[in-house]
């Protein structure tokens, strides 16, 4: 066997790796390779392969033996490309140490820049660029990188001061200096003695003078971060498996900030925020990269850079081009001008907002770069939502304006409308959002740790930083409403209020920020619904006159034509349901009853209902409610019109309709006439221990018959109603929680005999259908008897996922957060199906249902329908539809599409294993051919 | 096919059917079958078989076509052999109509006798017989059953009187007269009218005269009386199917009642209370079977017949004998003397109480009538039980005797010591007995319907009925200590009191029953260990001084022999566990800690731990419990020397451990120095909606991995201690409620890294495992995963039912029973593993787990570790132990040998099953074969 190889390398136009190895390189190693090959100006370099993380976390955090070696060897190679040697006091090579992890976690891992300087090698330095500012500058820059990233110095308490900003403000403060570009060298010469003291004082060790040391202590540390807690969040937020690990990737360093002919940028194929293709972008001259990505200095917009380096800037769109040629995908860029000389540092899929992720997508299959299937697998589901997010009502916004309450105004950085209270700390974000009143987090700048914070506000609003600033890029992610780089605003976090523009707003007050146009105003803004909603719901807009929603039908059009999933809605107002098939809905997969049991008249019945000692009694109670439930029912039916509709019968427990305060109590004694006591003594012999696992479902209506023959009498009276109108009415009855064949035959006996008496009655026929949640482990795994009574089954994920994990959902919150905290779990299995659990028991009821009834109509209608993953698993497992709220079918939608194409790109993927595999055996076969062609020469070949 | 066969005649010593055909026939008609054909005097009949009782339920209580023709052949077959013709005026057969389940349901369900007569025919009895009063006996007896059982005259309220006694019991005070026997003819002939009357009066419905209308009527009510809701409860309770439906036998009638050389009698081939090998019976002289059942006259003992008919009697200890070799069972016979003449009516399988079973069995093997495995096969694991139950101390009965408490004397019916208050209705005895005090059901005699009031008993007294009664056979069964036929008692109902000699004694008043010898003694009184636990436990006794120990040593030796499944217990005490050794228990299955932290100082150091805050502070107050929990761990290794012990980390939620008296809660905050409101608010917040889904389990130790750390630590100083003691030490640490295997890995890594600190400090070696609970579906489904963790499985099959069905414990008392009493269970899901659900994770369970690590432990600790069933299926999936409370070791080891008898059994089963299908498709093969050598002679074969 080969033996294993940990380090690769690139540089001049050659790499030992390629762009589709991001599993063992990373995505920023692969990426180096693959702009490498493809002859762009990459720094020479090497990546350390994420399978070193995996054993350095195995192994108690060493290395495996021979990694040394191999970094040593490729370090010869960067030192004769750039020419240069690392740890030469004349000629001194700089590298950078990055974290690359398959996924990309901007931000999240640590970085060191500018490694292998030390009290020798800056001199080198000084010499080389005749630039001891430059070369001081950067000396302090490592040094405070390094005393963070590796030795600690940052503070565990996040709101304490950096040490190193403390000794620089201070250093600011007693010359009387306002920006670092004030400093002198010798002022940087002295912080670098500074920096080290204090690193020696608070450590008790000595920064490293030895580059070699540095270079492993960074490479540890980079690993380190891997782990650290906002890696681990960021990982949790988004399905990050911690099994990946990261590469490292050690790089020649190049100079944006050698002077006013060098700079540093980032930039996208195509605007980011609305998906134009232009060239979009942000540079700053004589700058490190940090400075453009951290916002602590506005850059000018990408066309400047014409004006001050014509041939960087036509070099760039010719980068561009050729990136999109390539990778068919919009891509975001980091590149340095190092004295006149264009080094690409990074490319990479863009991120991007909802709107420009469709509008891309759409634009590249009418460029013809890409196929539909692409464009589909190119937007996340959840993008969708941001067609669905509000906007502000234009005349009142204009109005307000010319009240002047008018802020500022700030970039566009997250499209769509937010209102909401001012929050100033990550933290009080998390605490204000759950008093119920949305909160914009309203910060100078935003940084990996306001992460909870940002996930809690409807917007972000922030003073400093670009369109790529943090704030923008994780906002545009998340799908959340944001104005970046508002300069206008001057915060105030010790006192909590920010002055701008001469008014001052404290913590608490309302603010509108509107995400597409940067505006800023003071009070609160009434919303109104997206433009996709207005050409699909209320008709104020019409298709032709909203490049948006084109664009959104074109998506959904090609998603449609992939999937084999049904959509349909959980709906129990006729409004709900006509809304969901403007979305595309396909039918009703859950109407919950119990939500038509209260209001007025209808609860005191119910009650009446259930405070009955005698069949005669519950009956009267019951049979109140007939025609109302039939009016309820009668109203879907028409909105539904040839749509399957599936009623649930009574779910919940009766003691949630039972009255709690002392004059309710009373009241319902009287209506009733009979003592209060007794009502009281009812209360007491319904309350439960866990009435998760109480009496509720259709052991309701096993032992209150009565109550399931009202609901189907009312779906059946209905549907005869209706029907008689000339509608088409598809009535599918669903009994809940069955846990055993006999208690859903029960209940479909029940189903059946009134059906019978209403249809005879009316002289009608109904098709109706019968079937069962599937929401009890004991129903999947008895799912062929039980299918013996049903006609379908709907999983019931939310209850399966409590009992699967003997998990209340209500009581989870106490230890869950320790859980994702602790890696214990990695994802809310409540927010996406756990497969190997939950997922089990569906594959398992699946088959087993449809192996006695081979025609079973399988769905689900937990609040999982709506989860683009769990969607997915659906198709995987051959349901016939989904059921989800009717804001998330377009979503479920497009998830059932991509279930298909990614089913297919499997399946190619296996072909191609498997064509892999074969070559692999003819290879080998023809090998041993050849070995045993040698051997049978004779003895010849074992004389060697 | 062959015309499908409804119908199987039996009579002049040969037979349709056979005793092997009990499916079909039931057991009643196969038995009959069978005594026919072994030549035995038994009445020509026939038998209508099951498969007509299935049809008639599938198809809304219709018989199938052709049944009417095979019925009317067969009874002209009896005709034949009677020499009498059904309905003829002058010399008319009557025939009654029983049913016959497959499995023996006595009592239960419905009996027509004396089926034929009508006003007509009653003249031709009398004319054969010359006995008036006999015939119009007959035809009133006649009348009242079928107006009960077939016009629906038995009230539905149980308390009311039967309307046929109360015409009896006008009768009979209108003349005077005391006893039935002394109605003249002419009251029994206006009796039969005035029956009549009453019929048409209630029902508006003649009597029907015509003998083919009663024939049906009849055999449509016994069909019918499968359903009755007395056979419902009994086939809940004995775990017998519905679908197996019930036979009906149709026979002729021979009559115990036409004179002083007429009787009737029934008798076990050896006694059914203490099993002794004697024949054993009563019989009354002139009279009818159900007088003797009935118990309403006391019989004589069957010795007594010797003198009375020497040649019957000789007649029957040659059929005794006969039968059992023939069976090689202790059977249960009646039998009817017809003017001289001896009827066999009836024989099976003798119902017996725990000691007989065992002797019987026990000297089966000795005499070598049955083999090893067929005796254990004949002890069901419950009656065992009775070796276990208490008895009297001898010397206190013996001192209170004197001191004249002795009430009176009965029938010993059903052995053990039973003491408890007087309780005289069935229904009274369910409600008293659930206030915790023992009740004893006192009644004249019992009935069918009094089934749930003696479950709830703890003894049963009654005033008439002998050894055969209703009484004393279901006590028995049940195992409940019975004294019967304790004529001396004078019970009122309606006062609620009864007099015996000369004593009055009111319900609740406390009384004392010996089931072993009679006695029925006034107050309370010790009750001690059986013979059995005097020489297992106290030693009081020495093996060789007693027979029912030896008998009980043989059967465990057997099972022993036999069973693969090991046996442990659930202890969490060392005087529990050793009592659990000399019971046969190879070690300990579940050790709960939790009931190590009452108890005075205990519970304020957990209260402690719980209202910390911090960290330190919960280590503090949990560390207080260290050295207490490790002398609790060593006193049971000491006492489990060289036996594993399982022993589970702290389980229950924490809430459980606080205080919730207003007085505890602010005595615990002095304690601790902290604010009342501060103790109320950790309660609060610890309240939860559904504990049982809650933090409880390894998510507490997941949470606060201090209280794993203190309890892995007092474990493995307690095993290093006690093993420098020299004393095997083998402890098996297991983390409950484990739903994923990162849980696991991280309560193993704290068990493991204090386990090594604990070994290092002592420089010892421990062989201790870490195993986990499997009792959510999650865990099973994923128990490959699992099992990469675990070095062993327990199933918690407790908690596995509740999430499996999602059915609180605590709450499905409110709709369970309704669940019963409808058919919904058949089971009790929470007593006998439900094998399609929890039995299929089982499955999956294991399977999975042992794909990963085939030597994986497989155990149980639920609460079903003990029941016989459950065991047998722990069998069947290769588990290698059960774990059961101390007292059901016994049970579990008979159940666990069985198992293996009884899987042999299938496979032999299963292999001749196999040589009959593979004779049958020869013979198929071979007719083809002639079809097709006839095909190939030519046409010739087609002229026909």
């Amino acid at each position: 066997m080969a033996k294993k190889k940990y380090v690769y390398y690139f540089g001049d136009e050659k790499a030992e790796g390629a762009g589709e190895m991001k599993e063992l390189l990373g995505g920023k190693g692969a990426n180096l390779m693959e702009m490498t090959n493809l002859k762009l100006p990459v720094p020479p370099g090497f990546t350390i392969s994420t399978e070193v993380c995996t054993y350095y976390y195995d192994k108690k955090r060493t290395y495996p033996r021979g990694l040394e070696k191999e970094v040593n060897a490729a370090l010869k190679k960067v030192e004769k490309s750039m020419k240069m040697k690392f740890g030469d006091p004349k000629n001194p090579l700089l590298v950078s140490v990055r974290s690359g992890a398959r996924a990309s976690m901007p931000g999240m891992m640590d970085t060191v820049l500018n490694l292998g300087l030390n009290d020798e090698t800056v001199q080198g330095l000084i010499e080389k660029t005749d630039n001891p500012r430059f070369a001081y500058d950067s000396y302090r820059r490592f040094i405070h990188m390094y005393g963070d990233v590796v030795m600690g110095m940052k503070p565990e308490d996040k709101n304490a001061a950096d040490p190193f900003e403390e000794i620089l403000d201070r250093k600011k403060w007693t010359h009387g200096l306002k920006n670092d570009a004030e400093l002198t060298t010798e002022h940087l010469k002295e912080l670098v003695q500074e920096y080290k003291d204090e690193i020696k004082r608070r450590t008790g060790k000595d920064f490293p003078e030895d580059p070699m040391e540095q270079l492993w202590g960074s490479i540890g540390s980079v690993f380190d971060s891997w782990m650290n807690e906002r890696a681990v969040a960021y990982r949790r937020m988004y399905g990050i498996p911690q099994s990946w690990g990261t590469a490292v990737n050690v790089q020649a360093m190049v100079f944006g900030n050698m002077g006013e002919d060098s700079g540093t940028g980032v930039a996208f194929t195509r605007d980011p925020a609305t998906g134009e293709k232009r060239f979009y972008g942000e540079f700053l001259m004589n700058a490190q990269g940090e400075d453009v990505v951290a916002g602590v200095r506005t850059p000018l917009p990408i066309e400047e850079l014409e004006a001050i380096d014509p041939k960087v800037y036509k070099q760039l769109l010719q980068i561009r081009s050729k990136l999109e040629r390539h990778y068919r995908e919009m891509q975001d860029v980091e590149f340095t001008i190092q004295e006149g000389k264009l080094y690409m540092l990074q490319t990479r899929a863009g991120k991007r907002t909802g709107f420009a992720a469709i509008k891309i997508a759409v634009d590249m299959v009418e460029e013809r770069l890409i196929k539909k299937e692409d464009a589909l697998m190119r937007i996340e589901p959840e993008q969708l939502n941001q067609f669905l997010r509000p906007i502000f009502d234009l005349e009142q916004k204009r109005q307000v304006i010319e009240d002047g309450r008018l802020l500022a105004k700030g970039l566009n950085a997250g499209p769509g409308a937010a209102c909401g209270r001012i929050v100033f700390h990550a933290s009080d974000a998390v605490e204000m959002a759950k008093g119920g009143d949305p909160v914009i987090l309203t910060r100078v700048e935003t940084s990996p740790e306001d992460i909870k914070g940002m996930e809690a506000s409807d917007g972000i609003l922030t003073a400093r930083g670009g369109m790529t600033s943090h704030a923008a890029l994780v906002a545009r992610q998340m799908g959340k409403i944001c104005v970046a780089g508002c300069g206008a605003l001057d915060i105030n976090y010790r006192e909590g209020k920010m002055n701008v523009n001469g008014k001052t707003l404290f913590q608490g007050d309302w603010i509108s920020i509107d995400g597409t146009t940067g505006e800023v105003i003071e009070g609160k803004l009434d919303t109104r619904p997206s433009e996709v909603l207005q050409v699909l719901l209320d008709g104020s807009m019409k298709p032709e006159e909203s490049d948006v929603y084109q664009k959104y039908e074109s998506v959904m059009r090609w998603a449609d034509e992939q999937r084999k999933l049904r959509v349909r809605t959980n709906a129990d107002q006729p409004d709900q349901a006509s809304n969901a098939i403007k979305f595309g809905a396909e039918g009703i997969g859950l109407c919950r009853t119990e939500h038509m049991f209260f209001g007025g008249d209808r609860i005191t019945a119910v009650r009446e209902m259930i405070l009955s000692d005698t069949e005669a009694g519950r009956r009267n109670g019951i049979m109140k409610l007939l025609p109302m439930q039939r009016e309820d029912f009668a109203g879907i039916f028409r909105a539904m019109d040839g749509f399957p509709v599936t009623i649930r019968t009574l779910d919940p427990p009766l003691h949630e309709f039972l009255p709690h305060e002392e004059k309710d109590i009373t009241a319902m004694a009287e209506y009733m006439n009979i003592p209060v006591e007794k009502v009281k003594r009812r209360l007491e012999s319904l309350h439960e221990f866990n009435p998760m696992l109480g009496h509720r479902g259709c052991r309701l209506g096993v032992v209150y018959p009565e109550i399931t023959e009202m609901q189907a009498r009312a779906i059946l009276e209905a549907a005869c109603e209706v029907k008689n109108e000339g509608i088409n009415v598809l009535p599918e009855i669903m009994i809940p929680l069955v846990a055993h064949r006999n208690e859903l035959k029960h209940q479909r006996a029940v189903v059946d005999r009134v059906a019978k008496e209403v249809m005879d009655s009316y002289d009608m026929k109904i098709d109706y259908l019968v079937g069962t949640m599937i929401e009890l482990p004991r129903a999947a795994l008895t799912a062929d008897e039980i299918a013996e009574q049903a006609e379908f089954f709907s999983y019931g994920t939310n209850d399966l996922t409590q009992t699967v994990f003997g998990l209340s959902r209500d009581d989870a919150g106490n230890f869950l957060q320790h859980y994702y905290d602790h890696s214990i779990l990695e994802n809310d299995p409540f927010a996406t199906v756990d497969v190997d659990g939950v997922g089990e028991l569906m594959r398992i009821g699946t088959e087993k249902g449809r192996s006695v009834k081979r025609k079973l109509k399988v769905g689900i209608c937990g609040e999982h329908g709506g989860d683009p993953k769990s969607v997915e698993l659906c198709h995987r497992l051959n349901f016939d539809y989904v059921s989800c709220s009717p804001f998330r079918v377009p979503i479920a939608r497009l998830a059932a599409g991509r279930g298909v194409i990614r089913e297919k790109l499997a399946k190619k993927a296996e072909q191609a294993e498997k064509r892999r595999a074969a070559a692999k055996k003819s290879v080998a076969a023809r090998k041993k051919t050849q070995t045993t062609k040698r051997a049978k020469k004779g003895t010849s070949g074992r004389k060697k």
